[in-house]
């Protein structure tokens, strides 16, 4: 079963080029990803644990070479029909993505990038996806994270770690019921903009 | 039944912040959509019609200003359960929206923005689902843009009028099918990176 995610950093700067590619390098180090770009995004391919700790990991770094805003797009996926399969695409058992998401387990060190996010959990070919949907953001918001409505996503502010573990949380309690999830994401550090929400 | 977009223009420029605001302005000047914004993303509520043409108005004023690299990420979606109904939200006739992707009708006038775009159609609730996706893949495949696979996702190149078209299509098309719909896109125009793909 075939698990990854497109992602895209974005430094609002002059200095682009230098952030982006100096945070992304790292990829190619790691054994446990497949990894591969084009122009528009960079593609990880491997454990669900591992590719949230990837890019979570060049969002951090990014954030400190930008020194200024930056975003981060990604659409996580797992088990979308019609794609390859691979042995590292292997997922992880249902219990061991519960105990790395950190959501109901100890508390995470702080990356110390505080963000604002927003996130759709979408599971596709179930006529109950709505319950699942429901039963994602109810975890959310009683979580420590700031939650607030928004219209076709829920938005969360913290600790970008707590809000990278909330989201793997959503993506693997989701794939435990439908064998297709995405998750589409925006996080977002050092706006100027004033939180009119 | 909602239909709307939750867009975010990325100008990788020290002059961001009114790359930004002079491209988004001018929403507030239309009686057909409504707009709210805050500090992740801007959010378009209207017909299906309405929206697309609202975003891509947006984008191409951004690459003007920006003339530089510029990344549009959008979540156009419609029919998701648990949003408020709204009048202005009435989706337009499945005749109507296949009148206006401009996929097989007239040529489009170009925008004269070269964009390279990837998007995902996402239909809800239909365990064929798949079948929505091979559709409108093969739809997309079929058209003058230059296509490629992705892992998770369509790559599409060419004039960002038609680009936009075509998501439009596959975005309306679903929506005959299903009563809730996502499309998951990111635009890229003036990247310096080699196109590798």
């Amino acid at each position: 079963m075939l698990v990854g995610c497109q992602f895209s950093l974005y430094p609002m700067t002059d200095r682009y080029i230098n952030v982006i590619l100096g945070s992304v390098s790292s990829l190619d180090e790691r054994s446990d990803l497949r990894v591969s770009r084009d122009e528009i995004s960079t593609l990880v391919v491997g454990s669900p644990q591992a590719i949230f700790d990837a890019v979570l990991d060049c969002f951090v770094v990014a954030s400190q070479r930008a020194q200024g805003h930056l975003v981060l797009s990604a659409m996580f996926s797992q088990g979308c029909p019609g794609e390859p399969d691979d042995e590292i695409c292997r997922p992880a058992t249902p219990t061991q993505s519960a105990a790395c998401t950190g959501v109901e387990s100890a508390p995470l060190e702080p990356s110390g990038v505080e963000v604002s996010a927003q996130f759709a959990v979408l599971p596709l070919g179930d006529p109950g996806y709505m319950d699942i949907i429901y039963r994602e953001i109810a975890t959310v918001k009683s979580s420590p994270l700031q939650y607030r409505a928004k219209n076709f996503c829920t938005r969360i502010d913290g600790d970008a770690r707590a809000v990278f573990a909330a989201m793997q949380h959503a993506f693997t309690s989701a794939a435990q019921d439908v064998g297709h999830v995405v998750v589409a994401a925006t996080i977002s550090t050092g706006s100027p903009s004033a939180k009119t929400q």
